[in-house]
């Protein structure tokens, strides 16, 4: 890799090996995209102009969607594009009036999100939740291992990083309690996740071959999903998780392409039995993504997402199987992201084991106030890091 | 009410006390807004732009979402318009050349769905479903009669009235099976359905009271949720159904709105307990639809909507109560309608009793090439009834 003009950016984690996309706006501007370097935002659409790109449309959009919509051999090039105009000093000029401290702009939600899935990919967090939730059957349900496990949640209800959680209120009922009651939620909750943007869109009645995934997901956001962990055992059964989720699910503000990653693919550590041939693999591949949970400003978790048992092909295989249609801004996620230490597990629900062991500071879930952020970084093309969107959340009280 | 000057409608199913919207398209033009009245449809944009009306432009648009968008007051004002240029003869001159034969027209999705939530509203279909598919345990579990159970489904593939539907594959394992298998679906299954649009949205951490249900929702559908149920009954622990359903929800070309089924609503039979404050509604109301279902040109079940459980109101009330936010174009369904009687109930999964008790026509689950046909009927405002949108689809062999 040629070593970027852009000086403040050169060995940082927003390098030009990254190249994360998002949608900012400055006092008075219309949204539109904007592609980070260091700790700058590149206003690409004035340039693209100026050298009279074909798709120099898709930057004055007020989400990435029109740009995913263009395709894996679009995204490839004006990946080339913007690492020359960053790389070659010859375009300093033309480039550098266009780069805006981030500090200086209102970031927005990057993605209008079509539909929402999240999985439930980690083995750890599998087992975990199986054992906390369910104490006296097997921790594993029998279909785990022979698929991944999945459902919709609310696409309706995904914000931006940044955005409050006004902590969500509903029906709980324990155990010992003859009947449910009312009432904000008192087991508010993370999940520390990994989500995956499709860019190219799939017809109805037609599946997505494991083999294909690049050509379908543009790149990958930071993401909370936001968990009431009593409305959402009261509520689960039979048709699973519902209220207990949807009041909010954060996304980081930028978009990690896929082809900055390349340096980031792992073998997944196994999966016994061999899946059915359509979510056959060869080795299942994974991502060797850092991920960082930070609550009221002490990191309480360091989740490995290169621990995870599904791969994000085999999910995004699975979830056409039946013929299901992919859209441009089709969101799916892994899932809690937990390690096999207890200091790698990524929700409250597993750190305090049901709230029972709590945490150093005392801390069992969620308290109003409450700050949380995630942080991940990943391996560079270059040898070094790269960190991928950041998201981050406060509790607020209930209404 | 005034009669219509419109004589083919006059007394039928689609005189002028119901006036559904739909989205159509002629030959070689866009899709646009269309009010149904009788067997035509009329052509609303170029009456409203001869009007001058503030809001003629909604009825250029592909899709009823910018109409819904504007509020119940706008709905009310628009048809007592439509009322008027139907009923009053010195309109006829101006409307008459803008009505087309529906057979003349392609009818097309009348709303673009943000988020679908599936309820799971009917007694005796959730105690039907326990019995089948949980045998050893109590038919319903122990949230059911608290809280109208409900999950996300794919908005993604809502379809419209006459879309094939593939039948999907996926894994499926019978208990009695060592493994699981791959293959197109042996039960492939309706579920007979009313659905509900959004048109008002609301606020991110706000609540719906169950009295703003009129403020909110624009309108009807009908609703088939099919259903795969060898998949469903292996992937639905413990996050609920996923590919089972995902891969097509068909619903009718015509939007009823709610005003047009003032005359329909009546108690629902009762409801033991009581439900918390939030969802408590009086004497909980319900509308007195019939259903029919035809499959392979044999009507196979006639559900009643009156009988349901939970109200359309509280299942809109429960949604919203942690704070999720409405979009315009949200779809929320009731739940297959099933009556006391066995052929009142809304599935084949209850109708064969699980595959054991075969149908008249020897029947136990959909074949390929079997069409569906759902229709809906309700008392209207003078004193007859009228048609909400049907629903239609024929089965095609997996890929």
């Amino acid at each position: 890799m040629t070593d970027t003009w852009v000086e403040e950016a050169a060995g940082s984690l927003f390098d030009v090996d990254n190249l994360p996309y998002g949608v900012f706006s400055r006092a008075g501007e219309e949204p539109r995209v904007g592609v980070r370097v260091g700790d700058l935002v590149l206003d690409v659409a004035p340039v693209a102009a100026a050298e009279m790109l074909d798709v120099h449309h898709v930057f004055q959009e007020p989400s990435l969607n029109p740009l995913m919509a263009e395709g894996r051999q679009v995204w490839g090039s004006l990946r080339t594009w913007l690492t020359g105009l960053l790389t070659d000093e010859t375009e300093r000029d033309l480039v550098e009036p266009h780069l805006v401290p981030v500090a200086d702009v209102t970031l927005h939600l990057p993605v209008e999100v079509a539909d929402y899935v999240d999985f439930y990919a980690s083995l750890e967090h599998a087992t975990n939740v199986g054992r906390i939730f369910r104490p006296d059957a097997e921790a594993l349900l029998p279909n785990w291992r022979h698929l991944p496990v999945g459902y919709h949640g609310r696409a309706g209800t995904v914000v931006a990083s940044g955005t409050d959680v006004v902590r969500p209120a509903g029906q709980r009922k324990a155990p010992s309690e003859d009947a449910p009651t009312y009432g904000p939620s008192q087991r508010l909750d993370i999940e520390a996740e990994l989500g995956f943007v499709v860019g190219t869109p799939s017809a109805l009645g037609s599946r997505v071959a494991v083999a294909d995934f690049a050509d379908h997901v543009f790149g990958l956001v930071g993401l909370n999903d936001w968990s009431a962990r009593d409305l959402q055992a009261w509520e689960y059964v039979p048709l699973g998780p519902f209220l207990g989720k949807s009041f909010a699910t954060s996304v980081s503000h930028w978009v990690t392409p896929l082809e900055a990653l390349a340096a980031a693919w792992v073998d997944l550590p196994g999966q016994d039995p061999t899946p059915l041939p359509y979510l056959a693999d060869g080795s299942p591949r994974g991502l060797d993504i850092a991920v960082e949970v930070e609550i009221g400003g002490q990191v309480v978790s360091r989740p490995p997402y290169s621990s995870m048992y599904w791969s994000p092909a085999q999910m995004l295989a699975h979830m056409t199987v039946n013929g299901a249609s992919l859209r441009t801004g089709d969101l799916f996620a892994s899932g809690t992201i937990s390690g096999a230490e207890r200091e790698q597990r990524g929700s409250l629900l597993e750190l305090s084991w049901g709230g029972r062991e709590p945490l150093a500071d005392g801390r069992t879930f969620l308290e109003d106030g409450d700050t949380v952020t995630l942080r991940y970084t990943a391996p560079s093309a270059s040898g070094g890091r790269l960190a991928l969107g950041e998201v981050t959340g406060t509790v607020v009280p209930a209404v």
